[in-house]
């Protein structure tokens, strides 16, 4: 049942209809697909490290050691001058920065004195919302009124995204407002090395650079420097997680299923997706890996979701993936969870061992409550855990738990790169291309419409049109 | 197609087959629908402020002034006291609290200085995650070492919510260790009037406490002392807020669904929910109102999503509410949203005049980015969205917009209000109790037997045979 995984340990037996009848999967039939799962394996070793899947090679030599020899340079020059990072990017550029950040770094980060922290405050901008950014600029100037100490890391890979477009510009100008000529000293560019409307500006004006590798999509990027970068700012052991990554890519690219969880992962969802639990839920046991499911949601929906025409016929393929936060989410979305539609399938996460605990002391003498007294938060929580587990099973509800050893940067980077394989075995299994995002830019070019863009002048009227 | 609205408006053209085709709904079915919408206006007049159904009288007299007076009392006495509040509760007694924060103070809140901030730092406690709440309490007492200046806020109708009574057993061992004798004065209770174990404690011990008033459920609980007290700590006009509530239930209680925005809200979802678009999106463009998004989610999903026997068939009623925000997830899910399964509603949530804005300057010279310069924040906000809804609409994805004029108390009481009632219409239209949560309570009862609960012994081994 369980594969043999070093560290990171998948259970997929809620999966089976052994535990959940009619709405799972027979064991047999994994073991059928086990020819196809190593063909499929064969054809990903064949691609790994080229063409869109160079985001394999991330954590592999050559380009694991010029991207931390590149990376720990700037920090050593930037890490000293910072007290306040201010991160700007969206989507695949931001994502997986607060899901290192939250996964590695205390949830009151940003509030403790900087001694304790090891690291510059961090602030990431993914939006435009202009109250939210306006708050963050001001908060920022207000603990450092002449930003000398603070240091704008801009990610763009084209340098052509609205959002991060728009936040570069206001966030260059204050800079430059404040620091005058020396402003380009505190940024930090992560984009194309050679091409692009930011490349253009970061020569111009002398920013330090990192790269966007070639063929590394921005939801496959974040053991890159796009995502490397400010964990390394914060004090996160990012060696470690190319480590991790590296490891699982290593079990990722074994034949026997059995050996390989990205090739169960992929499909166990898929199977299961194709007969109707097309809604793929992550649920960390664990606030710190809460927006790790966020980096999933946009790594499973965007690689997934495709419109496909098979013969004429138009064909919606992939998945909706949903995050929910256990223990908490249960008094919220296990009612739904257990006597909603049976259209889910629930991915637990939990962490085996914390690296701190917190005891229920015995002081208070109440009869209904001395269960908990003398225990600790961290068996609570396990035992919410396994209690969730079998109340899933007991309405039929799949289900299947990734267990992480500890909390820490190996077991993320293990993670992160198992999510990675999966969604690169389960676009070859939906027949998709995982690495495009057709559908995003019909939204983009009518922004650039309504802004009033040069070029784009014909996507206002076309949206006036529609909608009035 | 806009219904006259005070202050908020909806429009639900993206509902309709004029705009989305054979996905939508005809303007003439929510015609024909008329009678039963005010037949089913009717019913819920009679039941009002009655039974389940007495959370709508929270913002109307008299428990309008009987919570308003004892609430106030509270925060002035403890307010003036108070840097630091942790809040204690989960699932209905914390996610009101969480939303009606983010919505109406800086996403910085808790890192400005006292006296910008108009109230104490606000910490919502609402796992029992070692880790988090470690972390959180470390951070308490660092910036307070003696807890002088901190005030607990439990929040828990019973008492025997297993994760809110370990906080609170936590908690005041804490308090109690810091200050003794005097600790009592230091937590404010949130809790049945009459009975329970919670109830007891605070008469053993002397608490403050608040009601959560008769009759009312968690997740209907947010216009009562549950969530104004943290609220009105923190500086939210709470007046104001019961103000729009009660304005908006007003408008709800007309039988004329032109008028009603609730009755209108309720047919649209429920009818396409059985049609197929099962997933229902809220997707605020405001980084402050995502927590509210994640405030319906629990609305929604325990509400609604039951098992009905019809007839001895088994039926799973109920729709996924999902969290999105905009324009952050255009970068992640409308890709997902405009060509995966056709199964979505998407409900949008927009603010049509920020209180402050922030402008793109002009002195970056790079013609391919020169549309975005002299714009502002939020005019480059409000593009992405129109451009969002009209791919929607051009992929034939029913969607909707909720309109707050201004991002204020008012108009987020109104928010609240509009989704507890059309919770109350769906629950109707769906023929399911909205006020139940009946599959919650085999989680519940088998974390008792996991954790060594007396009398619930035999869950230990129920459990352990099943999961092994």
């Amino acid at each position: 049942m369980l594969p043999p995984m070093t560290g990171l340990r998948l259970d997929y037996a809620g999966c089976l209809s052994d535990r959940v009848g009619e709405h799972g999967l027979d064991a047999a039939a994994l073991e059928a697909a086990g020819p196809k799962l190593a063909e499929l394996t064969r054809r990903l070793t064949q691609t790994k490290g080229t063409g869109w899947e160079r985001w394999r090679s991330l954590p592999l030599e050559p380009l694991r050691s010029q991207h931390l020899t590149a990376v720990k340079s700037l920090v050593q020059q930037r890490g000293p001058k910072t007290d306040h990072l201010l991160v700007l990017g969206i989507g695949g550029s931001a994502l997986g920065n607060i899901a290192l950040q939250a996964a590695l770094n205390p949830i009151t980060y940003n509030l403790m004195p900087q001694q304790e922290r090891g690291g510059p405050r961090l602030f990431v901008l993914d939006n435009v919302d202009p109250l939210c950014v306006g708050q963050v600029l001001d908060e920022i100037r207000r603990l450092d009124p002449g930003l000398k100490r603070t240091t704008v890391n801009v990610i763009s890979k084209s340098g052509e995204t609205a959002e991060t477009a728009a936040q570069f510009i206001i966030a260059r100008s204050i800079l430059k407002q404040a620091l005058g000529k020396g402003y380009a000293e505190h940024i930090v560019a992560i984009t194309d090395p050679k091409a692009g409307t930011m490349r253009s500006i970061c020569d111009a004006e002398g920013y330090a650079t990192l790269p966007v590798p070639d063929g590394v999509g921005g939801r496959f990027s974040v053991l890159s420097p796009v995502g490397l970068f400010s964990a390394a700012m914060c004090g996160i052991d990012i060696e470690a997680m190319l480590d991790g990554a590296a490891e699982m890519d290593t079990q990722c690219s074994q034949e026997s299923p059995t050996g390989n969880p990205a090739a169960i992962l992929a499909w166990l969802l898929t199977t299961l997706g194709r007969r109707g639990k097309t809604n793929h839920v992550l649920m960390p046991y664990c606030n710190a890996l809460y927006p790790l499911a966020d980096w999933f949601r946009q790594l499973w929906a965007e690689s997934l979701a495709k419109r496909v025409d098979l013969d004429g016929k138009e064909i919606f393929a992939g998945f909706t993936p949903i995050k929910a936060l256990g223990a908490t989410d249960q008094h919220s979305q296990i009612q739904l969870y257990r006597e909603g539609p049976n259209d889910k399938v629930i991915g637990f996460v939990d962490v085996e061992s914390f690296d701190r605990d917190v005891e229920i002391p015995t002081d208070l003498q109440v009869e209904d409550l001395r269960y908990l007294q003398g225990s600790t938060l961290s068996t609570l929580l396990a035992a919410e855990k396994r209690a969730t587990e079998y109340a899933l099973v007991e309405s039929q509800r799949p289900n299947f738990t990734i267990t992480l050893p500890r909390l820490d940067a190996y077991h993320i980077g293990q993670f992160i790169q198992l999510w990675l394989i999966t969604t690169a075995y389960a676009g070859l299994m939906l027949n998709v291309n995982a690495y495009d995002q057709p559908a995003v830019e019909t939204g983009k070019v009518a922004t650039f419409g309504l802004m009033g863009r040069a070029g784009y002048e014909q996507w206002k009227s076309t949206v006036q049109q529609t909608l009035g």
